[in-house]
């Protein structure tokens, strides 16, 4: 799909098969990638649902706007083209850890349609050059649909009432878009279902998925 | 360390400290960076660790110069800049991948000291933000000291013959210069040693540093 800017290049062999992975994890890698408005409750659907993966012996990890942009992309800022930036970085990220056999979590904003579609196609697509092929890896996006009103009123980091004052620029729901995923495999209502419900249901797609 | 180019970041809460991890995978995640010219043989090693380790059940995962080059850092093209940005972003996501616990492999060229150096500051740097600080990851330069002759007679790829030829512009060891590891924790001779060997010198090393 990509080309790399050099053409000398060669893809290494691997003697590590997707099969070798799972039967050492006893289980899948894959991609959830969770998707909201700021306050919409990802990270905290993330975190619990590591803490129970990992309980049940499980290997997970989570990917989280706000740590991953103090390292890999401490450089990118929050313009259109720096948020999908960041989303692509990400998600290729996101794609090593599903390889490498983890259940994958990402908690990031990821406003845009296109950008969601671009990391699912980095995630599903299997990369072919020649000797090392990686196979595609699952990829599930969960909405998590916490209506603007109530996210504004939690406001856990205060941020909504910064964005209302003008303090902060292309602040999504205020003054930047975020486009509703359209078929996403999951939604969740945070406003009616707690922290414990959402992460059972995410426990069940996986189930039925055949991820473990 | 870094500082993020938005001031609106929180540290999310981690619930699953770096002991659940260390239960649940039965090791210790960490990263071994090998560097070496092209044709020293460190994916090759790379990829035979990987193996070994993944028989003996434990969870390892190999970031080759190769493939990353197709997906995170298909932009970056082989400048010096371009080279010590390709080492920063491949040391934040072996930074991740230790974080969640892996037993990291990386096989990149890494001809500059001072990126190495940087790379190990990214994963022993414990991150303080407030509620998830990460702690640091150990982190083993693994010098693959395979003299040029040796590798351009090897030459598995044709790139020392292009690159001879004035094919490949800014080739280590030919017209760029590989700057050799001082304190490596590790020094591998692979025109003295099979690759068999290089891997149990790993294996010793990951062993006397109470990675498993």
């Amino acid at each position: 799909m990509n080309t790399p800017k050099s053409e000398n290049i060669v893809w290494s062999a691997t003697g590590v098969t997707d099969d070798d992975r799972r039967r050492v994890l006893r289980q899948r890698g894959c991609v959830l990638w969770l998707t909201g408005l700021s306050g919409s409750g990802k990270s905290t659907i993330a975190r619990a649902l590591e803490l129970r993966l990992l309980q049940d012996r499980h290997t997970a990890y989570v990917l989280d706007g706000d740590n991953i942009r103090h390292g890999l992309n401490v450089d990118l800022d929050f313009s259109p083209a720096a948020r999908t930036e960041n989303i692509r970085r990400v998600a290729e990220v996101a794609a090593l850890l599903a390889d490498a056999g983890l259940i994958t979590i990402t908690a990031f904003i990821s406003p845009y349609q296109a950008d969601r579609q671009k990391a699912r196609e980095i995630v599903t697509a299997s990369t072919a050059p020649a000797a090392a092929p990686r196979p595609g890896h699952p990829f599930f996006e969960i909405f998590v649909n916490t209506p603007l009103a109530v996210c504004e009123q939690r406001d856990p980091k205060s941020l909504y009432a910064r964005a209302r004052a003008g303090l902060i620029p292309e602040f999504t729901g205020i003054s930047a878009p975020f486009e509703a995923p359209t078929t996403p495999e999951l939604v969740l209502h945070t406003e009616v279902n707690s922290v414990a419900s959402c992460v059972a249901e995410i426990l069940s797609l996986l189930n039925h998925n055949g991820i473990y």
